[in-house]
């Protein structure tokens, strides 16, 4: 499992009140970020509603004090640290143009850069969002222009990284994705033809039966109204670089990206893994709920039985310091259990998407042992990580990674296992089923789809030479 | 899925400090109420911390203030009505032989009836448990007997039900089991020789590092001190009638029931459904997450392939009372979403644990044929519920089930399936591995394992009568 | 000032619903209890609702859930330690007579004694509340006598103390107050001749537009029908031994008791002690907001100026532990504030109701002379308290007192004032207006009205031997 | 009583940690708003808490964890509708500077100009607070300018309307004042010469031990360090124009404004309101706690005894919709009650410090006459209001003044008083003790010290002329 990263964004334009389905949308998207939860509709004016925790946590199940046929919204990821209703979305800015909203999924390379010339112009910031420079950047093009494409241009000219965005303006709708198409976003039709809705994975369609039309394409900006969507090409023409760990990992297993279902995709990995490296073995474990699917496949493949021998506790909530070496080796022990007749004198395939650090790896390598495992045996749904990310996942700095300069048979040694197999870059693609140069790979190759500096771009050119 | 019951306890007697090693075993037994949740320990007196929610939530994770070396905890489930704080457990009453606290798993069916004879003689009740019934019996009875296990004897002499029961007087941590074991309690050896703890699953044992020793006998009393256990024969010699629905739904999968896990039972069953009410079909798909388990074995029985094809949303809190039919269907759609490719075109075997009412199974059978299923097919880990429970789960009238006369034909044409197949009551009680007898089956028979007023007895003795 | 106590109670028998009434009520005595809050009402049932803080934070102005056409009230005053919703009242049991509900104010002084009787007779008891002892011996009583009144006999026969009581025996409303009226209660008639009010104080009747009938008299049980009052003597025959303190601090200025406005007993107060203790100075300065009515007086009988000087913080919550001298001092000085010129180059008489341990009027009469005052005369409105008080208020240790065992100029020293005057206990018992033996004075001058163990009793005989 | 208005403010710069001095002076200006509190500190970065209610509760005893030696901090206002964390202060900004953050206290009347100007120039604002404005215009003209003086004076050059602010500009403090001194701002020096505080009112310098220097001029910006004041004439040379309301009503009755403590003039209002307005009468009773010294001078001066006659109930918090008239009509009755011995058959002088709706004003006088007042004869200490506040009171429309358009007979007319008697307009100057001409009347006249669109300038020069 990576860490916990993401965010999750909804825009919907109706010819009826949109506050539910928003609503319902965001919940459908709420594994994509625990932390705070909002939304923004406009009737007149824009309203807004922001609160920390889960969407259902802030609204009670009763939305429907926002008013509006049309709206944007927005979950937001948990970290541990400085965690702040400040920094929750949508954001809404008031404008010349009136009021704006805007809600977005990704990062941005060179914020700070942005931020610094700006701040030379004599601009202060009140936030230390990326939120706050987009609707400002955004608000300052609509200042002096009136059509909306070139506004959102002259923003995606100057801003480098991933980006999904839904944009409130006034009563419209616009969705907006980065030039590489990094986070997702796709297109839905309402039911009983009564508008059309953006969002990042086709599970918040689904939850609002809504009918999936399409994905929004790299560079691409959609106006929604509740009569049709209007395309914009604004920046691209490049090949896309889809960021492979939504299959692996974020998405939903029940959401179809880029025309694939991330289920298939993990099941067929799984498979991929068997073949690349197969063990003699008793049975396939998946480490849950992750290494589920992938699991799967791999029992699939190689017709050894699947057996959830890992039970995992469903009430973990926040954990505190706890004070001594014994409350925290419980706590451990509290997360995973094992279900022993199934692990004792057996060798086992131990399977998850990805491993960062190893060490929640090597604590369930330990679990299994402890409970009788004779054999463990690693297999991996994604080649090593070996590079940060600087696109949305929060994984920034390279030395906490435990494949970065080691063998597989030093991975292994390192987290207890016997042996640890990972999916080769080409399984990886393969499984996909995009070309491999329409997937970022950053932090499996340290080369990006965007120049960062200090690090190699996969592309020779500046992206913002668009 | 049957409705939300039961209850969790842990007890144990230690050299040392034993408040975080209750936190823990209750923690770990989280799944058995989520309601509200108390422990209670002892030195020099007894103090006690309760509250409403989850374990961590009421200690978060710093039960350290309750000092001493010897305790008892509980976990209450939640129903929709009248969860109150008064109604949590441990209880601690103040009596002439010094504090006692006390806790259990379980239903009194004579409760009422002892309540109004006490009444009769003059005892007033500041509360409408049955904790406070059970406390204040037996410390009445304490009053007159210097020894415990006579006084437990007279207690239970009373009472005609189901009860796991820890109490805690003064230093001695007391276990009983009701003559019949209806409810499970087990028995286990603390890490590095530093006492003994009882607990309703094994899975306590395993958070905190504790060796199981054996199950605590039905009518059975245990003394635990830090040196050893102490038992006590208070009632019984009759066969047990534990509570089948403990292996097929309540009890956590990794946890050892009567000698055999709960996973293995669950697995056997789906072997055994797939033996029983085999079908042609592509795919066989869990109702997530009671159904995985059995579906596993189907799907090894016939060889037809294991698909999750269902995603429940992980995220799902309390639900409010929804204002529109359309925000109620929302609702019920973000609750579990098909994976399409998995299940279109395909004839599906849908596989749960049980079913009460049948509401909850017809809206999954929809869901899947909105998925493009051509067939659906149900399959159902235990033989049809027709009678109510009164016994510790809460099903309380008979109107509510599905199967009561109706033939598996109109039970499937209930529920929208193409054919539905429960579990034999033979298939039940071989993959239990138990006698039939041994198993308190009324609410698939009608027929119970202690006298209810108006409701067949199984044994033709009262049990009072012992 | 008097550390915090009592107990505020209010009972209601109309034809209409009560709820309200008993919120209003409880509101108006708010200053008599804040720690708790609760409600009791009967409709089939007795329905009780009761929270921890203020009685508008406990029922958010909304008590209309809680239906019937009588019911009882309680609010429970705030000590520093253990504040558990499980002390406050009223107690509900339920008894062979069906509910009953009950709440009090005062101190029972023998509660201890009798919960140790009766823990002989097996008795365990799962509270450490006196509520509990007495709605277990009322019930108890209630159980094998139909008729009420006798009940109440044995019940008040058992008990010694402070004790003013309003019982609801299903729909009869119950007024009690002890034989020696220690604490005050009071009847009332509802508005539009709807039905009955009992409650501690005046005020009470005053929000809701009852009209004031009388005291209740020591010693009797009055019952409350919407149509009627019937009175029963229980026990008496005695003179009364009124608390003086509820005159010089806790009743609101608002109240009448015994006949004479609080407000006009404090004014006169006032007068009295400017006529034993005269002094020429040029300011009356009042303690805020204990010492305020008495200042007035002492005003008014000596021509010199009244001023209210010093400045009380409105804002004062709960306080948490500071961790540095400055900080804690700085926190003093917040709480009081010196109008400099109104104090600079002045002689004050400073007037307070009372002094316990002398901390705080050492801290004001340091504030004034650090705002200039060039002399500091201390004026109380009561006699110095040397004893403590087991009748209901929150001093039970003599360490405490200042004034025990030391002089007028000692006292004065000790605080760091020019000189100090007290009320003479004739003062004290003029003012008030009844006879000296119909007060209790017993922190004044350690001889009780009741038994206490270690205390010297005013009279000569047992209460319990009525 | 006015409506609610007002904010509270405090800056200190010292050689030691701030934030206790910051947390203890904001408590004692917690009068001036409670609805948020907020304090920013600098040490390194600027870091900043805020939350909404009382600061006690926001900081919980607890503000030690904002490290710095010096800071700002802010107590905004409650209004019944939109109080949101938004809307508190300080703010923050980040900009070619380094961080500012700011805090002030008053209106900015051409802040929507201000901001329409501003977004025509492509600005966009991403909250709806004056705080917002001020702050980015601020920081705008500070980044091309290296002096604070210069940047300051371009702000205050642009803005009109009253304002009072402490800004923190990394680690200098400035306090500045509006050209026309509206609001209240003054200096001090820290105990033991540890550097210097800018405050609201003198009460936060006292609560911290600090000592009073100056007054802040109209139209001055200092600057504080630890080791000086640095003052910096910006605007000005006009005469000021002092809310009188701060001495009426809003003002801590121990506060120091412009040299009068604001007691005194309360004090001398209610002997001038005795003379402007004598009647024959029993007893002076204040409202409680608004007229009470004002009150207290009328009695002084005419000789009548005064009397706490209404008893205002302390624990009253936010009011919910009460569901009856009955409810509301308990619900007033709460709120102020009469001491009938002292006002039964007397003719009653009622004394207040301003009427505006006049509502509260019938209320009591109702309930004075139910207590059998023979007479009621209202003395206010204050002339009509009859205009809007556009500088910082809560009063922005006309409809709203009993006394506009009426003379006094028909005023007592509409409160049901036997005669009002309002302060003249030369009392109240002469009381305060500054020259009409240095007040702000603009609420008794309709003619405001600054221009505001719609309304009648006092002076005939444009502010933003300076």
């Amino acid at each position: 499992m990576p860490p916990k990263e993401a965010c999750g964004i909804v825009g919907i334009a109706s010819t009826r009140p949109v506050a539910f389905q928003l609503y319902f949308g965001l919940r459908a998207l709420q594994h994509r970020g625990q932390e705070s939860a909002g939304i923004a509709t406009f009737q007149d004016k824009i309203q807004c509603v922001k609160g920390m925790g889960l969407v259902h946590e802030v609204f009670q199940d009763n939305p429907s004090d926002l008013p509006g046929a049309c709206g944007i919204a927005h979950v937001r990821y948990s970290t541990t640290g400085s965690s702040k209703i400040e920094n929750s979305q949508p954001v809404v800015a008031s404008s010349s143009t009136g009021d704006i909203a805007l809600a977005h999924n990704g990062d941005i390379v060179n914020a700070d850069a942005i931020r610094k010339e700006l701040k030379k112009l004599g601009w202060a910031f009140i936030t230390t969002t990326d939120s706050e420079v987009l609707i400002r950047l955004l608000a300052n093009e609509l200042a002096s222009l009136d059509d909306i494409p070139r506004a959102v241009r002259n923003l995606m000219r100057r801003i480098v990284g991933s980006y999904s965005m839904v944009v409130l303006i006034r009563d419209r709708v616009i969705a907006i994705r980065d030039p590489l198409g990094i986070k997702p976003l796709c297109l839905g039709r309402l039911p009983d033809g009564n508008g059309y809705i953006a969002a990042s994975e086709t599970v918040a369609l689904d939850v609002i039966g809504a009918e999936f039309e399409r994905d929004v394409e790299p560079g691409e900006m959609v106006e929604l109204t509740s009569r049709e969507t209007r395309s914009h090409r604004i920046l691209g023409g490049r090949r896309p670089a889809h960021c492979m760990f939504e299959w692996v990992y974020f998405a939903r297993p029940d959401s179809v990206l880029a025309g694939r279902y991330v289920y298939d995709v993990r099941r067929c990995i799984g498979k991929r893994i068997a073949q690349e490296h197969p063990v003699k073995a008793d049975v396939i474990v998946p480490v849950p709920d992750s290494g589920r699917t992938h699991a799967q496949g791999y029992s699939e493949e190689t017709g050894i039985p699947y057996e959830e021998g890992l039970i995992k506790n469903r009430y973990i909530g926040r954990t505190f310091i706890l004070p001594t070496k014994e409350a925290r080796e419980m706590n451990v022990q509290l997360k995973l259990n094992a279900v022993r007749s199934r692990i004792q004198g057996k060798r086992v395939v131990l399977v998850d998407d990805s491993i960062v650090r190893g060490t929640t790896t090597r604590k369930i390598v330990d679990t299994l042992r402890r409970a009788g495992a004779t054999q463990v045996h690693v297999r991996i749904g994604s080649p090593p990580i070996i590079a940060p990310c600087y696109l949305g996942i929060d994984m920034k700095t390279r030395d906490q990674f435990v494949a970065l300069n080691r063998t597989s048979p030093e991975i292994a040694a390192e987290i207890g296992a016997d042996s640890v197999g990972y999916l080769s870059m080409d399984g990886l693609v393969e499984c996909i089923g995009l070309g491999r140069n329409d997937l970022c790979l950053g932090c499996l190759t340290g080369e990006y789809p965007v120049e960062v500096p200090g690090e190699k771009a996969r592309f020779q050119v500046k992206l913002d030479s668009y």
